[in-house]
Order: structure tokens, then sequence, then C-alpha cells
């Protein structure tokens, strides 16, 4: 085990009708900016919902956060908050309107250009709104963690940051929210929580247990109650476990004290925001082909995930670990999101400018050993066409 | 699942040499009191790294909090830290400093008598002084969550309170500081933390996969490592892995949104009460029988633990239940902890006395069904002779 400080003060409360407990969680005296993002946080009643909790409270609401939140709509919503002297945020929706509202508590109150927030990762954020949220879609794990990602359109760039000063104050996770949800999106949750699992998991041998089987009993879980989250929308208990499980698999807790990946995320972000595929579709197409283009440093960790995963415990370790791998690119074909870039209409034509802006970003060293260059990725891309 | 809260604030500070980061973790105008117990924490060396570490603030001991932390002692404390004006407790110890910390954080600022927080179960605090901790035992898992255990000795009463005014604001997890424990402490530890787990886990099915198969992981862990953590004192990555696993056994996330057990603590506790049994020692003892009286109504968890945890796969599930009570307790014996009344001197005579006093306490209905009577336990008893 590698050392670690761990630090997660968000509380959670859980379970079908827990809306109503908002009265008790935001401050008596608030002035709250609601945000949301499309229009079916109104359609499905959520909106009345939440304000109703909140009572007597100054209410303003702010719509409109898009799918990869994006810089130029979120500094509305920060100019609002300035104009208005808000002092409480609260996110209703997903992990994009969670991001986005967390990059508006941050930039809120900072004093500079806010595009800096991201230029430094976060590191020069030194106070923030607290806000806390209302989860609606399970996949990011943004409502209990301190990451969020932001796109600037402008600039065709999708850059993360973190900070602990964006920990929501507290995250409202009712499972029945999610049963009017699109297949689509349910699918995409699946998908966006598997990896972020495996980002933390599929790396090497490390000596430690704990966060092994923890990560194992994630993705087991995963694989368990995917189909069946498609499948019966609203079967409360599967959504109740997509829900919590989508939350643990990126609140901090399986990553401390291991090596961790993210190379995936970062080639996947590329295609996002050059191509506006689904972020978890980018993670469909980019993983099975980095972990088998991987295979040689990853291969302890491929057979471990083979065996105790998988339940594959025949042939050699190569023949597991690509069984493996054809396992979970079987997976995300099974819940519906698309493994291959020409399902997305994308072939090799495309593939110069994602790594040119790879590059750009400063992407050429990445993963648990710092290996994973451009050339490596360009690899990566032409063996998922 | 069921609906559930989840909060736990404590930052964990986990590697060797990390107690050095004290002096970013505890205020830099703090007055401190730093609790430890016997004299072994000044033999090895920990408190005068402690006292190095804090640098040139103010600062005072109080040691000598003894295993099953009393109220007589604690209250020593809490008029040392009155007539101080301390502001910020330092425990350095195991979980009987830790707990003991817990009450004098409370009691200090309680108005009327502290005892009536034991008898409130810990509802009656309002505030309670901030308070960290450095971890020298891995067991009770205390160092990351908001119970304590406080016996009055002139009562023989040893008794439960919960808050999350006393989560430490930190704890520092250093396993080179476990190398100099006695075998006995340990090996109690691995005991402490299995039964932690088995009180949250071993109760009847509840749609938690998530938690379910993190309980599994944790109890697999322990079976792995425990030996070894006593064949090997000085092996880093064993001894980090069993501080980190009993640290996750009882900070409150496995047991999140599942029906929880605990009558094997209140029967063993009564054990210690009365006859001075470590706590560990009790639950070794209390624990297979416990099991075995109440099978019926846990034979849908038994089945589990048996094909998951110890890998049974034959036979009928009464006999794979009967199998696995039989592994749990060869494992504690495994590590060296005794799992009958008699080995510890105690025999029919005493039974009486120890029911009496459930009863006085009133542990009239404990465990998940509420149906654990005293009669019952008297059964438990009487088989564990």
């Amino acid at each position: 085990m590698q050392d670690f400080s761990f630090y997660n003060p968000t509380r959670i409360e859980f379970g079908a009708g827990k809306i109503a407990s908002l009265d008790q969680l935001v401050p008596a005296s608030a002035h709250v900016l609601v945000l949301y993002g499309g229009e079916s946080a109104r359609r499905t009643g959520t909106l009345d919902e939440v304000t109703a909790a909140l009572g007597q409270r100054k209410v303003q609401l702010f719509g409109g956060i898009e799918p990869n939140p994006s810089f130029e709509t979120l500094m509305e919503a920060v100019d609002l908050v300035r104009r208005n002297n808000i002092d409480f945020l609260l996110a209703v929706g997903g992990g994009s309107v969670i991001d986005g509202t967390k990059f508006v508590a941050a930039a809120a109150l900072f004093e500079g250009d806010p595009w800096e927030i991201l230029l430094s990762m976060g590191q020069n954020i030194e106070k923030a709104l607290s806000f806390g949220t209302v989860l609606t879609l399970p996949a990011t794990g943004s409502e209990m963690n301190q990451g969020s990602v932001i796109t600037r359109k402008l600039l065709q760039a999708k850059l993360p940051f973190k900070s602990e000063r964006v920990y929501p104050r507290f995250s409202v996770l009712d499972p029945v929210k999610t049963y009017t949800l699109p297949a689509r999106q349910v699918a995409n949750g699946v998908v966006d929580a598997f990896v972020h699992v495996m980002e933390q998991y599929l790396t090497y041998p490390a000596q430690a247990p704990v966060q092994d089987r923890f990560a194992e009993g994630l993705l087991q879980t995963l694989i368990e109650i995917g189909p069946k989250a498609l499948a019966e929308p609203q079967d409360y208990q599967t959504r109740a476990s997509l829900m919590w499980t989508a939350t643990l698999a990126l609140n901090g807790l399986i990553g401390a004290g291991v090596p961790q990946d993210w190379a995936t995320h970062m080639l996947g972000h590329e295609l996002t925001a050059l191509h506006h595929l689904d972020h978890a579709q980018t993670l469909a197409v980019v993983l099975p082909e980095m972990l088998r283009q991987r295979k040689a440093s990853k291969l302890g960790k491929l057979v471990q995930y083979a065996e105790r995963v998988w339940n594959i415990h025949q042939g050699s370790d190569d023949h597991k670990a690509e069984a493996a791998i054809e396992c979970t690119r079987d997976f995300f074909e099974s819940v519906g999101v698309k493994t291959r870039l020409g399902d997305y209409g994308l072939g090799t034509e495309h593939i110069d400018g994602i790594i040119a802006s790879l590059e750009k970003h400063g992407m050429v060293a990445l993963g648990e050993h710092d290996d994973v260059t451009p050339a490596l990725c360009r690899r990566v891309l032409l063996a998922s066409l």
C-alpha cells in the first residue's frame, strides 16, 4: 500500500423521499441558487419537489447546464451569483450539473480570471461557496468527491480540476429519481462507474488487498445489476444499488493507497471535446484497447481481474487477460454502449486531430507509469476503429 | 437496501512517518492535552515523536487511560482540561485511549453530570472539544467513527455512546507504530475487526450487494493477513493492510443501508465488565454460538458467508452454515484467541450473574430482529462453556 491522505466530509442522505430533508440540510437563512440541466428536472416534478422542500428560503433558478458543462454557460451563473449575493448553491441533476456547480462555487469567490482555476487544476482555489446536490443520474460520483471537469467550447478544451473546497456539503440520493431516465443515460452511468473503478484498480499489484476487494466488489455488482437496471427501470432495489455503487466508485476510497491510471479518461476527454461523444461512450471505446496495448505492464492485475471478477480460471495468463478484456467489451455492448470508433462515425482520418489535441493539452505521459505517450494512444485508437 | 444517512469527516493520514504531519493538522495556537494509556507510548518513543511534531504548542500529558477506559479515570482528565483551558485533545494509542478521549471531549463541555452522556447514549451531546488521534493499535475503528464505550467501575457497567460531535478531526495511521505491540493485542485486533464486520453483515439478505461485497472483502483480507501479521510483526505491508482493514471495518461505511446485529458485542460487554476478559476475547467466545443459536433466522446470510468467504460449496445449507461457524471459531483460535468460557476460568456458576447484568442494562431485545432475549443469551453462554 502506498501512503495516502483520505478526507471526504460529504453527508449522504439516501432513500426514497429524502429530498424533504433539504429543509434540515440547507441553512435556514440561505439565499439559494438551484442549478439544473435540461427541462426534464422540471417535467418530472423534481424541481418543484426541491423548491417546496426549501420552504421560505429565497430561491433563484439557473437552468441549461449542458452535458460536459461549459465554461461559457457557467460564467453566466457566476455572474448571477455575484449580482444577487447568493450564498448557497444546490445542484439538481447528474455529474454535469454537479461538476458545473463546483466550478460556479469556486469561480464566484475567485479573484482573477476563473479559467485559471482549470489551468492550475484547482490548486489556486482558496475558498468556495457552500453547496449541496440532489442527484438524479448515477454515474460520475461527483456527488461525493472533490473533482470536476469543465469544457471551454471556444478552445475545444475539456479539463479537470479538484479541490477540498468543492466537496458537496451534502448529497441527496433518491433512487426513485432515476426511474424516468432515458436508457442511454443509465447505460452510460453503468459504463462510467465501471471505468472509474478500473482506472483505480487495473494498474499493477500494489499489496493493497482491501482496495482490490472493494474495487472487485463494485465491478461484480455493476455486472450483476447493470442489465437489470435497464430492463426494470422501476425496480427500486436495483436502482438503489446502482446509485450507491456509482457514488462509491469515485469517492476517493478505493483509490486511497494505490496507483491510478486515468489514461482512458484523458484520451476520452479529447474524443468528447472534438467529436461530442458522450463521456461514457469514449470510455467504452478506449478502455478495451488501452488495456490490450498495455497488457505487458498490466498483466498481473489483468489476471487477477479475470479470475476474481469474470471467474476465468482456464488457460495461460495471456489467455486470461485477453478473455477478460473481451468480457469487458462485451459487457459494455450488453448494456447498449458501442465500443468502436466506427460506431460513432469516426475513422482513421480523425486520429491525427485527436492526438494533436492530446499533445496540446500536455497529456503526453499518462497512466500509472507515465508511459502512455501520444504514440501509444494512436495505437489504441487505431485498434479501436 | 435500507434508507441511510452517511457522514464521516475524519481526515486520515496514512503511512510511515506521518506523525510529522501533526504540525499541519493541529491548530498552531492550540493548547493540547495528549492522552495515552500505559507506559509503552513513552518507552517506544511515540510520545516523544508526537510532542516533537507539536513543536512550540503548549502541550500537557495525561497518561494511564486503561483498557476499557473508565469514567473514573477520564473524569480526572476532564478536570485537567477545565482547569487549564485546554482546547485541543490528541489521543495517542488504541481504541481505549481514543474512546476515552471522545468522552473527555464531550464531557469537558457538558453541563450537568457527564455520566448522563452514557445514559442518553450520546444524544444529549451538543458540543465537544476538537481532537485528533495517533493510532498505535489496529482494532476498534474508533479512529474513524463517532462511537465510544466507557466503563464505570463502581457500577460494573460498560456502556456505549455516539455522536457526530465526537468524530476525530483527523487520525494518523502509521503501521510502523504497530511493530512493537504484544502478540495478544494484535490477535485481539484481528478478532475485533472481524466481529465488527460480522455484526454488520451476518444478519439477513437485504438487497445490498455492494455492502455485502465490501464486508466479505474485509473478512477475506483479515483471514489472509491475520496470521501473517502475527508471524511477521515487522512486515510493513501486512501491518498496513491490517490497520486500514480494521479502520474500514467500523467507520460506518459497510453498515450504511443494511440491518445490524451487535448482540455479540452487548453480551460481550457484560463479560468484560464483570470478569475482565479482553474485549476481543469476549467476542471470540460469544460469536460462534450466537450464530449457531440463531441459525434459522440467519441462514441466508450464513450460507452466503460460507460460500463467498470460506469457499464452502458442498452439502446442504445447514451443513454450509455449520461449517462456516466452525471455520470462524478455528480462525479465532488460529490467531491465539480462545473461544470457550472455560478457557478464561468461567463456568456454569457465572452465567446467572452475566444474564442479570444484561437485564439490568436493559439489553433484553437485541439483534437485527430484536429477538435476542436474555434467555437466548443464556443458551449462547451455556453452549460456549
